[in-house]
């Protein structure tokens, strides 16, 4: 019998989900609505009845040997998700009990980013080393800080919100309240944002000119970048700067030996990732200068969800 | 035969050193001038000979069980101090491998605010928690973080520089060749920069305007503040501000259960941390508020360094 870890990813509108083994070969893989049921319970009982569905396509015998659930705000260490405002379910939804309903598994919950960078220490670019740091830029800024090996999760189960470090004191309007997060500049809708912000304040052309706001990806920054738009150019050189001091300040605490970068506004490449290094570079601590590597995720983009949750099971439960 | 460390603190001027058991008691300390030997060398051998005089001292047959050295710009992987600018030797300096050529015991070589982390969940109030920090607010600032019960050390062993964080950016110049650092604001010579400046905008009467800057320390500012004087009150104020400013984006990377304060200008008690307290709870993520404790250290003032020091022995060499 094949041990297999069970993987689910919850996101804001879909929920991925799959069996990979050990080595990260995903079996078999479906995902379901996130939206579509009022009730946690009868979302779980979804995702099982169709996890059921691709234990029976696998046509071989397989050793379940846990759940692994990456999710927004998610707390590790009561498996539960807990006020997340981009879910239809409200308080606190007690996810990993939900699901020990179903499986006599072990469940382990943790919050997306965290999951992204546990797969990338068992997966992914990260194998071996002890000392990282996982940075996601996509809907939002997430981050998971490995140190020692071990995931910071906290007293509570939710460190690692980089994303609302702030940035700019008195800055841009996050969605948590605060100001100036790094989340307002370094999300997809902060790309865009500063995208518009430059067009507002010049007469220069710019093919992003064409593009409502509201539409505007940063795929389409990236293709601008690409095509020689200086708007674009600029946008990302300012996204880098915000990006790359704020990271700067993390080093000078966790000293990663690298930091892994994954989602939307990374895949635009050294457009973002060369001048945020070059910031964070120019404001650092001479101790830590050149030594922290800038990597981009190594998992497979469209498995990278599923394999960080499954990576859960092995990591945490020491398979 | 009792186990004991010997436990010895490196500072700018002088160097302490100690005995003590695993349950904090000092049986015998002493210290010589960090300044006298031009040779690290010459330096180490003169420790080991005030050692040995302790050694005889004790009345009692002891078990030396290993070395704890704190230090500053020390490296816990390599066991040298590289580069420390407080400290007359240039360079890397073997410090660990200096102490082994007089004895045959386990060097364990950290900065000195990661030994006063160490010590405090030995000795101190930090007992049975796995996730906190210390900020060591003196000459410098320094940080120990613990994350999963143990120091955050980083890949290369100089993590935890919180008061090299920039706090305000193109702030006030720091010794380091950075602006805005931590350091600048919330060390001893900050705080007296912070009343020097307020006095050079005021007509406002204040005691602190008959002490020149250069005599100023945190005690005068702590006595002026508890006499009523407002500029000294407003000192502390503004210091708190920047200090919990950036606490607050400590919190959300590492999610602490509590955080602890040691040094001179912590001793100002709730003149200073009521102020710092109150503005990183204005400045936290909302899943962080009203969770973290703010705890002045248990450490004894005067043997803090040297338990620090000792401490290392039985965390790090597992005793």
């Amino acid at each position: 019998m094949r041990p297999v870890a069970i993987g689910i990813d919850i996101g804001g509108t879909n929920t991925k989900f799959g069996i990979a083994d050990a080595h990260g070969h995903i079996l078999a893989s479906d995902s379901i609505s996130s939206r579509e049921h009022e009730n946690p319970e009868d979302f779980v009982g979804a995702v099982h009845e169709a996890v059921a569905g691709l234990i029976k396509e696998v046509a071989e015998p397989l050793e379940l040997v846990g759940i692994g659930v990456g999710a927004p705000n998610a707390n590790y260490f009561k498996g539960t998700i807990e006020f997340a405002p981009n879910l239809r379910w409200r308080g606190v939804i007690p996810l990993a009990e939900l699901f020990r309903k179903f499986y006599d598994l072990p469940v382990v919950v943790t919050n997306d980013a965290n999951a992204a960078a546990i797969g990338e220490m068992i997966y992914g670019g990260a194998k071996g080393m002890r000392d990282f740091v996982i940075i996601t830029l996509g809907t939002g800024v997430g981050s998971g800080f490995v140190a020692n090996g071990q995931l910071i999760y906290g007293h509570d189960g939710f460190a690692g919100e980089f994303g609302h470090v702030t940035a700019v004191r008195g800055g841009r309007m996050c969605t948590c309240g605060r100001k100036g997060c790094v989340e307002t500049y370094a999300s997809a809708r902060g790309v865009v944002l500063t995208v518009h912000e430059l067009l507002t304040g010049t007469q220069q052309d710019s093919r992003l000119k064409h593009i409502l706001p509201e539409d505007m990806t940063p795929k389409d920054v990236y293709q601008a970048a690409e095509a020689g738009d200086s708007i674009a150019r600029e946008a990302f050189e300012y996204t880098g700067k915000i990006l790359g001091e704020s990271l700067s300040d993390m080093v000078a605490i966790t000293s990663p030996e690298a930091i892994f970068f994954f989602g939307g506004v990374a895949r635009a490449g050294d457009w973002i990732l060369e001048p945020t290094q070059r910031h964070m570079e120019a404001n650092l601590l001479s101790i830590f200068r050149n030594k922290v590597k800038f990597i981009p995720s190594k998992l497979p983009e469209s498995d990278a969800a599923i394999l960080g949750a499954c990576s859960l099971v092995w990591k945490e439960l020491g398979h």
